[in-house]
């Protein structure tokens, strides 16, 4: 159990995962937007994603919303369009929410170093709960 | 849009994110644990993650249920102790987990070298939705 005073109060909190970046597939939407400033089709967005159209309106329409993406209306051809695009705020949240993300990195690979002496607790006097 | 072309279906779902893991509180719960690899007393992790007494033990027994944690009882002086540590499985799959995690930072590093060229779409016609 080294290491352990360094740790202080909250060490592994990681408070700045912001709960509207952190779920899986808007990980995902973000990650595709902030990579493709100009902007993506919803159907482009759709298939990097992986979503299905319900799912990715529902989480577009969050982000919106909370002022993170944009939505433009518009026509490719005879065929309505939406195109997304990641506001100036959302982009700069983002990567706020990215750099959080690095921190548990960063201690994770703390972890890929030291592992455990064996299967058992250390000490004696410990029985499986 | 530049890029579009290199991103193929699914490029951006990041599948290997396990949902076991990805919840915030669990992150915090696995990361303190895969650093402490003889293990921490309850009380240390919640400390540790800033967790509510209820809160801990909901998330520790689902990661028990799913192997991926032990959890010890034994005696510190006369009070009864909960050690926690990870399982090996626990921490492969963690670390595989995290493996996951870092593709999401590196395409995010794309990202903070690629901005947009104006806040309104290159092309013409778009409205806001």
């Amino acid at each position: 159990m080294a290491a352990r005073r360094k740790d202080t109060k909250g060490r592994f909190e990681y408070s700045g995962l912001d709960r509207i970046f952190h779920e899986k597939a808007r990980l995902g939407i973000l990650t595709s937007l902030a990579t493709h400033p100009d902007g993506l089709l919803f159907g482009e967005l759709k298939e990097l994603c992986a979503l299905t159209d319900g799912n990715l309106s529902r989480h577009l329409q969050a982000l919106a919303d909370a002022g993170l993406v944009q939505l433009w209306k518009g026509q490719k051809g005879k065929r309505p369009q939406t195109l997304c695009r990641m506001t100036a705020e959302g982009r700069r949240r983002f990567l706020d929410y990215i750099h959080e993300l690095e921190r548990v990195i960063g201690d994770a690979a703390r972890a890929e170093k030291s592992k455990p002496k064996s299967a058992r607790p250390g000490e004696e006097g410990w029985a499986p709960a």
